[in-house]
């Protein structure tokens, strides 16, 4: 084994974000010889998940320091992260700053509030990719896309095979693979239902239906983002 | 769409868990329509995963009210959990009032220790799983394992596949292909090397050599914990 360099890596934890989002990604990324993992809150308060499970941040916005990698989970949370200027700000900055950025689920809407994906292939959660064409994306209907330094992945547990690829990039695939044994990772979904091009198409219309109101508010969110980036 | 009755849910939260091994069923479970998770720490304060990351516990062994789905997941802190009596007793008593015990990676061996495995079924993380033997289970080299009311699982992400069956069978199949769909669950791996069976010999040998020290605590831990069941 030859000597890891480190590779600081950013994750940003706000209020709503859904965990395994980032949880998924964390248990990847954190077994990458030299990886050194900051988990960046707008305070050092527990976050709480979208649906209950609260994470203890390790940094604040204001204390962090730079990344090499930067990554950002989605959520009902995104809604108001895409507004509010302080996340927005501080990830412009971050991504800039960072030599990769990986946005999973509809996190990758605040990688284009912040716009950073402008002109560029970009992917995200089933029921809202198609918004990243607000912000200047050219949205593929992909479960992983690199495009350069960018790594967008479909709806939550997609962050799981990304992050592996991230490994792979960064740190080699025989890494990479490792770590797939160690979390053994030789998944056995139990229904073909994973994405609407597979799954029943009454159960894709009941999810939308479902979705309806939360898709109404993100709309106005991502209307209001891409015009405050249109204006920056 | 009927009215839910109630499913309660105690997730075991230990220090120095593999905090996928908890946030991936969690996530799939708590979608699930009446689900009413508790997150059970020995005290209220948060529980650092054994790779720093800190969940927030929502109750504690003393305060929790028994479940009807008891969740148990691993991670190098099983090596101290099992030889707990603190923990031991706790579990017993727990999956003795639970409906349904799911146990993930090496968290079956605490199901093993507090006796709820003997003479059933069972699989774990495959650096581990043979050690369920000591605990009276007849060992499984599979990745998802239901006998009767216990549902086991290999290590870390399959927790998420059995977290899909579980729901499907406590909720029924289209609310965990719900589920699935909702957290866009068509995995691509990106390697083949998830498992012992399919990695190259090369990686297993070498993970296995990594392992080596901790595979000797564990089986001191293992060998006490048996001793402890055998004699209560």
């Amino acid at each position: 084994m030859t000597a890891s360099r480190e590779i600081r890596i950013n994750m940003i934890l706000f209020a709503g974000l859904t965990q395994l989002d980032l949880t998924g990604p964390h248990e990847v990324l954190v077994r990458m010889p030299g990886a050194r993992i900051e988990l960046v809150g707008e305070s050092l308060a527990p976050v709480v998940s979208a649906r209950g499970l609260a994470i203890v941040p390790t940094a604040t916005r204001q204390s962090v320091a730079p990344a090499d990698l930067l990554v950002v989970p989605g959520g009902r949370g995104v809604d108001q992260a895409i507004i509010d200027p302080a996340w927005v700000s501080f990830m412009r900055e971050a991504a800039a700053s960072a030599r990769w950025v990986f946005g999973i689920c509809t996190g990758t809407l605040l990688l284009g509030a912040a716009g950073v994906l402008r002109g560029r292939r970009a992917t995200g959660h089933w029921l809202a990719r198609d918004l990243l064409s607000r912000f200047g994306a050219n949205v593929c209907d992909e479960r992983i896309v690199i495009d350069g330094n960018i790594y967008t992945s479909g709806g939550v547990t997609a962050g799981i095979d990304m992050a592996l690829r991230v490994v792979a990039d960064l740190a080699g695939e025989e890494t990479a693979k490792r770590i797939q044994l160690q979390i053994e990772y030789d998944p056995e979904p139990p229904f073909r239902a994973g994405t609407p091009f597979v799954a029943a198409p009454g159960l894709v219309a009941s999810l939308r239906q479902e979705d309806a109101e939360r898709r109404t508010r993100l709309e106005a969110a991502v209307a209001q983002a891409a015009a405050s980036l249109a204006a920056s």
